[in-house]
């Protein structure tokens, strides 16, 4: 109990780099006192960010480890993985696996971070791809959703393994005991959906979670349950789509109390109610998505996350550590498989496709 | 020029069925002038409907066409279309056939609504498939998105022949003279994305459509696109997971503006620009999506929809009669699929699963 933990930032990755992992780490510090940081990447650009006063009281619970390489946005995931032995999302990765750090962060390339992460720590046993899982907000307070883009074309077997994996995180974050666990479809009614969908529905009534069958895309965020199970295309697509509305909406409504000095002066009045309510939707407070299934524990931060939204993701690390994810993970998803047909019917260009 | 229209409605669909399509109808006809409605279902129930004031003045304007069955919500589209020749869905489709009606609009479960109108009407030349189109508002007015829910396993020369068809639409309705055409994917990267969207996207680089590229799905909001193409499933899931953040947003902001006297007070300051905000965002401006590549015009409203949502709904279809959209979708699509493989290789499942 208590013992220190500590976890690598690819100090690189996501459009701004050490500008804001930098800022995002010591800001995390500030607020932990059990975790230590491990930034990795190019010492002389981190350091810079390191300079201010408030570093300095923080100073020893930082390591920086220097790297030569920086794995680009637009990178082919093989090209990274074969080419960038000394990237920093790399090194960061080989510190989970080396033992050195519990987990690690990093806002980079998600192609070549699933493929990185997927051949340097490797599979738990009984589960054949990593899956991508967040929560996202919603009326019953939020919902985990996974895959979110690992996995472009999924087998039934799939979305069952995916679905062990996500209710096991589940009941260790949220402490809920039996997750709702529900298929993402295009209709509640048994007939409808894809093949995929309506096999793996099967799996999942059969199974031993609390399966509670379709929830459609606005179940998400209407409905009471705990997790969703969807493929990598259709969950990224869902996932990116609500953004992109939730954008919309705060671009109108801010528009419209812009309009004149009346709707300003509203504004104002409105002021502290649209605040909490902007905190209530940040995306920020949603920022960091868990690589499930690998032997080890790597966080997925947006790219374009600040160092607020960069912080809660080390926070999502730390709390899987705390968890001891990959272990429960482990234990519990061949137990819950024990029903399903094995899935190592997966073909090789199905195994490609997934890092691709 | 300015000749008469007659639109076709399917009085008993959706979840509330003549109580809310009768007056939905006067409305309409109470702000149109050149459109008489042919109302199919339940005579007695729809007389009843049709019983006040406001009735008298436009009755010469509707006729009452007595049917004796209704197609449930949750009925399987095969059932309700060999086993109910008599329900107003079905009629209202005839009428379309026949040429008493220039169009037919139901709320009524979509997927026997698609197999039916498939049946009856048949497709258009070059067209193996229908596809479901509605506009979605966004940052730039708004956005046409189609497949959303009609096919949910699409081929790359569905999803180009869908683009073409989209772009027909888009041309005749908003008057753009090249509409921008977008695929959704989960990424921006040529190497992203599954085998069906990465060959859409060389059959629609190759064409004569003014193609953008691809766009992720909060570009469906935020992007400066004239129509997303995506397959049904995926489409579903997006239009469904916006329609759910729009709502979980409302019921957020609403609940901050309640919460005590003073956040009351603000939203009583705050009301006319949150009303705005609400129009501007109000889903029934955006009800009524149409199945495009039937021989004949056919539009979906939501099941749920009011009688206002059901009103625009009809409005799509006379905008669309104005635009003879099932001639110039024929005219046009099969030059846009010059350059593009024949779809005919489709099989007989793929087939079965469009309308299951």
């Amino acid at each position: 109990m208590n013992r220190r933990h500590t976890i690598a930032l690819d100090a690189m990755g996501g459009d701004h780099g050490p500008q804001v992992v930098v800022p995002a780490a010591l800001r995390f510090l500030a607020h932990r006192t059990a975790v230590d940081l491990i930034l990795v990447g190019d010492q002389a650009r981190i350091e810079t960010q390191l300079a201010g006063k408030a570093a300095a009281k923080l100073r020893d619970r930082i390591r920086v480890r220097h790297t030569t390489e920086t794995v680009e946005m637009d990178e082919s995931p093989a090209k990274a993985l074969r080419g960038k032995k000394d990237s920093s999302m790399r090194v960061a990765i080989d510190l989970v696996k080396s033992g050195e750090a519990h987990a690690c962060v990093s806002a980079g390339n998600t192609g070549a971070l699933m493929a990185t992460a997927r051949f340097v720590l490797k599979m738990l046993p009984n589960v054949d791809r990593p899956a991508i899982i967040t929560a996202v907000p919603s009326l019953h307070g939020h919902t985990h959703m996974l895959d979110l883009g690992a996995n472009v074309d999924c087998t039934a077997a799939h979305l069952m393994q995916f679905a062990a994996m996500g209710s096991e995180l589940v009941k260790a974050v949220d402490g809920v005991a039996r997750p709702k666990v529900a298929l993402l479809n295009i209709g509640q009614e048994e007939m409808k959906g894809n093949e995929q969908v309506k096999k793996a529905h099967e799996l999942l009534s059969r199974s031993a979670l609390n399966y509670v069958g379709y929830v459609e895309g606005d179940g998400i965020y209407l409905e009471d349950v705990d997790l969703v199970v969807t493929d990598g295309f259709v969950g990224n697509v869902a996932l990116k789509s609500s953004e992109g509305v939730a954008k919309f909406v705060r671009h109108t409504l801010s528009a419209q109390f812009k309009r004149n000095l009346f709707t300003r002066l509203a504004g104002l009045a409105a002021m502290p109610i649209l605040n909490a309510f902007r905190r209530t939707m940040d995306p920020r407070r949603y920022n960091g998505a868990s690589l499930l299934g690998l032997r080890g524990i790597v966080v997925k931060s947006h790219g374009g996350a600040d160092e607020i939204a960069f912080e809660n993701a080390i926070g999502i690390a730390e709390k899987e550590i705390h968890c001891d994810i990959p272990r429960r993970i482990a234990e519990q998803v061949g137990r819950h498989l024990g029903e399903a047909p094995p899935a190592r019917d997966v073909d090789d260009q199905d195994q490609r496709r997934a890092t691709a």
